[in-house]
């Protein structure tokens, strides 16, 4: 199987840093391929603008969904877009792993997903019709992959519990894992989340690594979380509410799981 | 009242530079002095990294929140940090502006709440103890200011609605108004929320800005949502965790609220 890591932290030297080392030796160890786009040491440049593209004219009023599907379907995107949507026809599976930081990803991994995510390749694919509202939500330019996010997070998992303060990481990731990963089509796998990151001694980190590897040995086995499929008559279209004898007494992000 | 916005669009002849520039015009007609953070415009470097600190030892390894945590209380913060930091002191009121790309702020927005945000000035701050979990959620630097969204959306407003595939706009805005902003302190005002941004015609921006203005002007007298405080008896601690008797058949983001 292919792999594509896609990784987003500062320090090398760091429990991610340490994550992200077994996490390719493991998956080496199965015989799989593994790609790593580590952000920081690319200097992934994180903010989508007029020089994403090479073709841009620098009177024009800049239009990031319309630009980058001009600059999609004409092959003028900047080399290195281009270069990680090859990685992502590449892979079987993708990986994203990061710190959770202010509840969402660091700014260098929204920027990845800002901009390899062009107009024409992960949205705006597919007809649009009374029946059918574009390829997304189940279906998609990365249909048939799996997505998993490998997170750390500071804060204790009682505080990303049902009644924790931070709210249920289920919640938390919702986001990511149904707006980011569902949508242009992947399978997403239940999350791999550390709590507590910062207090991570020897014993702990083998505890966790015995627990990821298992998930990694099952990233072809796990069942994806359950997202209802947008075009599989759950959803009025165009409206997209669920129909009214979809789970009738449910709201919110729970209610889009089967 | 000084109201400091903060701006995040590649494109000054965009709706959103033009809702930009209608609210500082009407804001300074009331009397306000603004201040605007144009990211694009000031080139706003987005990832964290060993550089946001003039004394960073090259050789030690970088860690995020300890480093940033160095810096501040030093003085040693790369000065486009520090001169956040002083305009959020500045402000009574902060409004955050940007485009929802992927149900989320854009790169260069989220990078200015990674950098701005460091330990000692968002987090960490306050006594740690069984009965005080630091000084948030209600609490800490920002406390007695008030912040408020301004976003704009490609979809349906449906398709946010309680049972819309995206989710409803406020748990997709949670992670934001409760995790970025209610966390340091601030006050959060309900968002103002532009659905199916790209079908704005002469008309309907007029009516945007009528809306929009009628906000502005209330700035001061809008209840803010009634998140719950941390430190206040609602929650266990250190659980974090809402206490048996409040709210008992509640579950996730919504029960953050009285």
């Amino acid at each position: 199987m292919n792999v594509l890591l896609i990784y987003a932290h500062p320090e090398p030297r760091s429990l991610n840093g340490s994550l992200r080392d077994f996490t390719i030796q493991r998956l080496r160890q199965a015989g799989h391929s593994v790609q790593v786009s580590d952000l920081y040491a690319m200097r992934w440049k994180a903010a989508i603008d007029a020089d994403d593209s090479t073709d841009q004219d620098p009177d024009a009023r800049f239009d990031p969904a319309r630009d980058s599907k001009r600059a999609f379907d004409s092959g003028t995107q900047r080399e290195d877009i281009a270069r990680e949507q090859d990685k992502l026809r590449w892979a079987d599976t993708v990986i994203l792993q990061f710190p959770l930081w202010w509840f969402s990803m660091p700014a260098i991994l929204k920027g990845w997903v800002d901009r390899v995510y062009a107009y024409g390749f992960a949205y705006g694919v597919g007809e649009h019709s009374d029946r059918h509202w574009g390829d997304r939500y189940g279906e998609g330019s990365l249909a048939g992959k799996r997505a998993m996010l490998v997170v750390t997070a500071g804060g204790w998992e009682s505080h990303y519990g049902p009644r924790g303060i931070n709210g249920p990481i289920d919640d938390v990731l919702f986001p990511i894992q149904h707006g980011v990963l569902y949508y242009p089509g992947f399978s997403v796998l239940p999350p791999f989340v550390v709590y507590r990151s910062s207090r991570t001694d020897e014993a702990r980190f083998a505890d966790l690594c015995d627990a990821l590897g298992q998930r990694l040995d099952a990233l072809e086995t796990t069942a994806p979380i359950a997202y209802r499929r947008q075009n599989a008559g759950d959803y009025e279209i165009p409206a997209l509410t669920l129909r009214e004898h979809i789970a009738p007494e449910r709201v919110g992000f729970a209610a889009h799981i089967e």
